[in-house]
């Protein structure tokens, strides 16, 4: 695995005139090098050089994690007391000829803290944004990945389908989350969630990011459920959206436009077509139905190992999608005060189009 | 809350000649504010002044989120697009004064991302490192805070109790941490667990971070883990270490060791001692019985809202503890490819001392 990727990694780098690229702890070091950190006060960073091994910097009680590395690098190890660090980033990049080359860094998750450290370590070397390099990496998945990306979307729906079996008029929103929360796990999702899931019943559903309340479901409502699994650090992100018993024609009409739009956005995505071409396919769909006003973000954004990462479904990224670029379609309908819709599947992009790795029914389903 | 927490800050930003202090997502900001929110593509920062209101800058669509605020704040939100972004930050700093002035920053939580924002808005103005005044504002945790910690460590005691009568001779690391996982949930923790649980028995035992694996309990094996619970932004973190069966006389002597130490270091915190003290401590104990190279990390960290945060409990920390102040005692003797010992506590000092918030059983325990 590592190989393939370390060789594309060196080729993106000499096309970019990159002369080394720094990774800290988070989803690209895992990519790379099937190592976990967390994000912690001590600072664990690998810097991959055109000329050199890979080295790592890292606290001395995290050795045994690169005892059985699968390929060659160098390991800087610093003791307990920071007052040394500085000292040991100097010491690991020193000799990487790094004076006055470019560096590439990830803004989104590189810390002030490790950008110091190298900032201090790397001289007259510029650090400067390298997350396309990274992003052309990721964003492209293998079927190994696509696998588990599979798996996280069945964990996720088996779950829900077990949760809905508890749900009824007079269940709180949080109740639905505790026990989605509890199904997830119990169907084989990782621990560590991708994000809380959003259940928002009401009112609540005109809030895309609403946090799951003490609020009992209602006869009318319709009800967002926004949830995900983590299965070999591969995430999924699915929405449906529920009726709970009766509810008015306006509801129906918004569930039925986003199930539309859903589809339309689902069926937009193929090789070489922009990333705003899939945004403009639901967003016409909610336009002509005449809530456009009431789409209030972007269609969706890419998935993988992080919920949200490259490439973003907004209409104005020009960006063309390649074959095994994943992504979400999530359009909603959202009207404050009353309720909301979401439908969000995750589709990779195939030779011939784009495949929805979610299958769960998008029909208005009644509960409770 | 805030209002007491907003005059401490400034009383603290005079005294150290900062004008304003800026804040991304994460835990300084939900101490400072009550609001959450996640580390994402887009960013979220607030902007803490003296001479004006607080100055928030986020993205559209979670703006719901500063509707009901109980204090007056200047709200700048971005729309999708990233292009615009930086203009909405430079539209949120620009009137602030901030020219020539000194801007306090958080290293460890601020990520590349918004400091690029930051410093293409704040024009000259210096972004420093402000986190010794956020950690003398969280460092010292009020009753509030304490009784969430309290909490925390409960639901974490619970959980592992009820774990404990499903384990046996052959059960796996992994099937040990998925259980105890469930069952925090259960006892209620909130759903983002401050870490995922560590469970390592046997040689695993001997890498202080280890991860669970399908290892099933063998005779003779000592046991660690390593669990917390979350509960209102408050995380607990402890250890136990168990005999599985009958276990030789080396492993009930570094048991019995590391159990002294743990309550030489929770004895030793007081008001006005420096943490260098507690670290000494526990340590000399463990020096004192041949095993000192076997302790080879820290004697703790400070707890919180964050499972790691000030202040750290290392022998070169001449920081002198204050009433409030929280932290874990965490002493291990790592024996390499054999076995190892963890015990860990959460502290509180107080008026007379330090009272630890964990009080299950320290002694060896057999299971199995």
């Amino acid at each position: 695995m590592s190989a393939t990727r370390f060789s594309k990694l060196t080729q993106y780098m000499q096309d970019q005139q990159f002369t080394a690229m720094a990774v800290n702890a988070g989803p690209t070091l895992t990519y790379l090098t099937g190592l976990h950190f967390h994000l912690m006060e001590r600072p664990v960073v690998m810097v991959f050089s055109l000329d050199h091994e890979p080295t790592i910097i890292l606290p001395e009680l995290e050795l045994a994690k690169v005892d059985h590395l699968h390929f060659p690098a160098r390991v800087y190890a610093y003791t307990e007391n920071p007052a040394i660090w500085t000292a040991t980033f100097g010491d690991a990049l020193k000799g990487l000829g790094l004076s006055g080359q470019k560096v590439g860094v990830e803004p989104r998750q590189l810390r002030l803290l490790e950008y110091e450290y190298l900032r201090s370590a790397c001289g007259d070397a510029q650090l400067v944004d390298g997350s396309a390099i990274f992003s052309a990496l990721r964003a492209k998945k293998d079927a190994e990945e696509i696998s588990c990306m599979r798996q996280a979307v069945k964990i996720a729906e088996d779950a829900l389908t077990a949760t809905l079996t508890r749900v009824a008029i007079g269940t709180t929103e949080k109740e639905i989350a505790g026990e989605l929360f509890l199904q997830l796990i119990s169907h084989g999702s990782d621990i560590s969630l991708p994000f809380s899931p959003i259940v928002a019943a009401g009112p609540n559903g005109a809030n895309p990011h609403s946090q799951p309340s003490d609020r009992p479901l209602v006869a009318g409502d319709l009800l967002i459920v926004d949830w995900g699994a983590s299965y070999g650090s591969y995430v999924s992100d699915l929405t449906r959206t529920f009726a709970v018993g009766e509810i008015d024609p306006l509801a129906e009409k918004i569930h039925k436009t986003v199930q539309q739009a859903n589809a339309a956005g689902r069926a937009a995505g193929r090789p070489g077509v922009p990333c705003a071409e899939v945004d403009l396919a639901t967003r016409r769909v909610i336009d002509e139905a005449g809530f456009g006003r009431n789409f209030t973000h972007r269609t969706g954004h890419g998935i993988g190992m992080e919920c949200h990462e490259d490439p973003y479904i907004r209409g104005d990224n020009q960006q063309l999608l390649e074959v095994g670029m994943a992504y979400t379609v999530e359009p909603g309908i959202y009207l404050a005060g009353i309720n909301g819709v979401r439908i969000e599947d995750d589709v990779v992009v195939t030779a011939g189009g784009a495949e929805s790795l979610s299958t769960m029914n998008r029909e208005i389903r009644v509960i409770g």
